[in-house]
């Protein structure tokens, strides 16, 4: 006899629970609550059914409408797939994509949907392997003929993730990132909302890799942010995207689904679909702040790193006795300077420590974001050899540096 | 026979220059161009003397007035006290504080000033040590009886400063760091205007440490940034400071001078006057990123490193596989936790990798700034045997944790 979607009251934990059986992909119990939460129970004791006869869960019609473009929807987990851990209480990932497309079935109006899950994991445990992973999987389904790709992530390096497909990515079509800030079994979920403006996006006159998230802490519109202009600036608020030194490409507003395009960007069919995916991982970012050592920069050396970015303060300053060190290690390294201040452009030139700098082998990332910068080097040290990637580091490739000449951004 | 003050025509670097030679204070002449900017130059030729009559230079009224209060001003350096250097053509510090009240005459309607001339640094150069040093004068200044202090500073690492000054010294009266994004001798200079809503700060309702500089673009008003809330978010704009996670404790309109109160503050004698000069230098700021290796932990230890800070990612993780050397070194070290999106507050109950940290001896850093609780850190491990210093790390002790309760600020 299935429970599912009768109303129940349990004993667990020492404590008695009523609530509605929720469709459970696990051995565990998951009661929707009538404050609107799930919770999942491993050991429980069904005390009394309340209603005999069962609540029926909608499920996803997934005729292929031949009229519709064809989307593909990879998941990675992250809190868009997640649900309570039923051991600890914490929220954990868990779903599919195919739940995903049950939970939003407004999707369907939109686009045909394939899904694949790739991964299970948190965000903070994807690395760089990981992306080279995703971006074989991105490039098989442009190949196939896909005519948008849809990539849930966890949030917390959502945009690292976003500028590493980005630069191994040449993409004639949309490659869309998208995530949660809160589970989708909360009531104040965002799930939806990003997956069905992602979706809107995914078909739209576009050829880059983007972010699309909540643009406010309402349900208003979602901002489509250039992948490698992106970062997260807030620990928990649905609008915690936010574009840098450059604007959004667009808002899609919800729930009607019209897109606003605002800045420049790669169109549809503008380039071919390319791959290249080696990445070095040997390269690391290192945040300067008054007192660090530049003994840090011989530790990595001497492990074979190749790739270093400063996230430098101002302009783009370490302190003088970084000079030397650098000077040591600079003519087989890739150095970059960064700001610690995110917004603006680095400049050496000003200060006689960015000229010492400068001088000592650190190259200028102009306004990139440390993050963006770390991946790309990562991948320049991957596909080129090191003179050429000195020169192309300094060039704006996919949209990551903006040009000196548009104030509006400085 | 002195040339200042009057319009010469020299040759130097190979090329004429005409202008008005403006007093200097080193061995080398400084032209002010018609275009508004000074030069220097070391070697030059004097080809003509255009105007023989000199124009005179205004010297500050240093007469003291009784009825208005005592403010000293220490400088440390940076763009607000420097000029273009000669040998290399860029801007260096070379003036001093008596210059900087020379150059703003309308100070000397709020209050009489005293300066001193403590460093000559940029401020990317200031360390732990030069703290040190600022608090012992400051603490000084206070016992002398100035009703304000101002610290001039390079803004490179400003919020660095007067966060430490904010945790070592309990202060009766107003600390005001302030600096410059322009260097003096620039048409679009901010310092007049900074260092003006710097007095009329030093010699208000205030009883803490705090940064003061450009509110917008525009010469309209300053605002007052808390000094544990503060952080430079532009490489270049004027209103390049912003207060996080707080909102600022007011504005200074100008040219009126009149202050608006924001947020609570620490007023005016509100705190006794006291100095608790000490920091552990071995402490650490760490950003994470995809695929960091927890091996640097283990680099740091080593070396007698006890204080970690680790700017994380999202609501405060870095991957899983740095939970066993957490583990290893959580004992007798103190491990903070703060994140990267710097907006928001951190907690590591809500997934399952923030749990294990917890567990591992993780302590969440709240919605403190990484770079404020660097300087915590090390004031802490400096002043406090490690029990007492982790459990006051999670308190609020001059205002740089924001209760949770403020939803205005989440």
């Amino acid at each position: 006899m299935t429970l599912e979607g009768k109303r129940v009251r349990i004993k667990a934990k020492g404590r008695i629970f009523e609530g509605i059986v929720m469709p459970s992909f696990t051995d565990c119990l998951v009661l929707k609550l009538d404050n609107g939460y799930n919770v999942g129970f491993k050991d429980y004791e069904v005390l009394e059914i309340l209603e005999e006869k069962p609540i029926s869960f909608p499920k996803p019609k997934i005729e292929k409408k031949e009229e519709l473009p064809n989307v593909m929807i990879i998941s990675t987990g992250g809190t868009i797939a997640s649900k309570v851990d039923y051991r600890t209480g914490a929220v954990t990932s868990q779903f599919t994509a195919e739940e995903i497309v049950g939970d939003v079935p407004e999707l369907l109006d939109v686009c045909n949907v394939d899904a694949m899950l790739l991964y299970n994991i948190l965000s903070e445990n994807m690395k760089p392997k990981h992306w080279i992973e995703l971006a074989r999987e991105v490039y098989k389904a442009i190949k196939k003929g896909y005519e948008g790709v849809i990539v849930t992530h966890g949030t917390d390096t959502m945009h690292y993730s976003a500028s590493a497909l980005a630069f191994m990515l040449s993409t004639p079509i949309p490659i869309v990132f998208t995530g949660a800030q809160r589970s989708s079994d909360r009531p104040s979920s965002d799930a939806s909302m990003n997956v069905f403006c992602s979706a809107v996006t995914a078909v739209s006159d576009l050829g880059e890799v983007v972010v699309v998230m909540h643009g406010t802490t309402s349900d208003d519109y979602c901002l489509i942010h250039r992948g490698v202009k992106v970062r997260k600036c807030h620990t928990s608020r649905r609008d915690a995207f936010r574009t840098i030194n450059y604007t959004p490409l667009g808002k899609v507003h919800y729930p009607s689904g019209e897109i606003e395009w605002i800045g420049e960007r790669f169109k549809r069919g503008e380039r071919e679909l390319e791959l290249r995916d080696k990445l070095e991982e040997k390269c690391v970012l290192i945040k300067f702040f008054p007192g660090l050592s530049p003994d840090i920069l011989e530790y990595y050396y001497e492990r074979g790193y190749r790739g270093f970015v400063l996230e430098g303060t101002g302009l783009g300053h370490v302190s003088t006795d970084w000079v030397d060190t650098i000077k040591r290690i600079a003519e087989d390294s890739l150095i970059v300077m960064t700001s610690q201040c995110l917004w603006g452009r680095v400049c050496c030139r000003v200060y006689d420590t960015g000229r010492y700098l400068l001088r000592a082998g650190v190259i200028e990332g102009e306004d990139m974001l440390p993050e963006v910068a770390l991946v790309k080097v990562m991948w320049l040290l991957g596909n080129y050899d090191l003179e050429e990637a000195k020169k192309l580091v300094k060039e704006n490739l996919v949209g990551e540096i903006t040009p000196s000449t548009r104030y509006d951004y400085s």
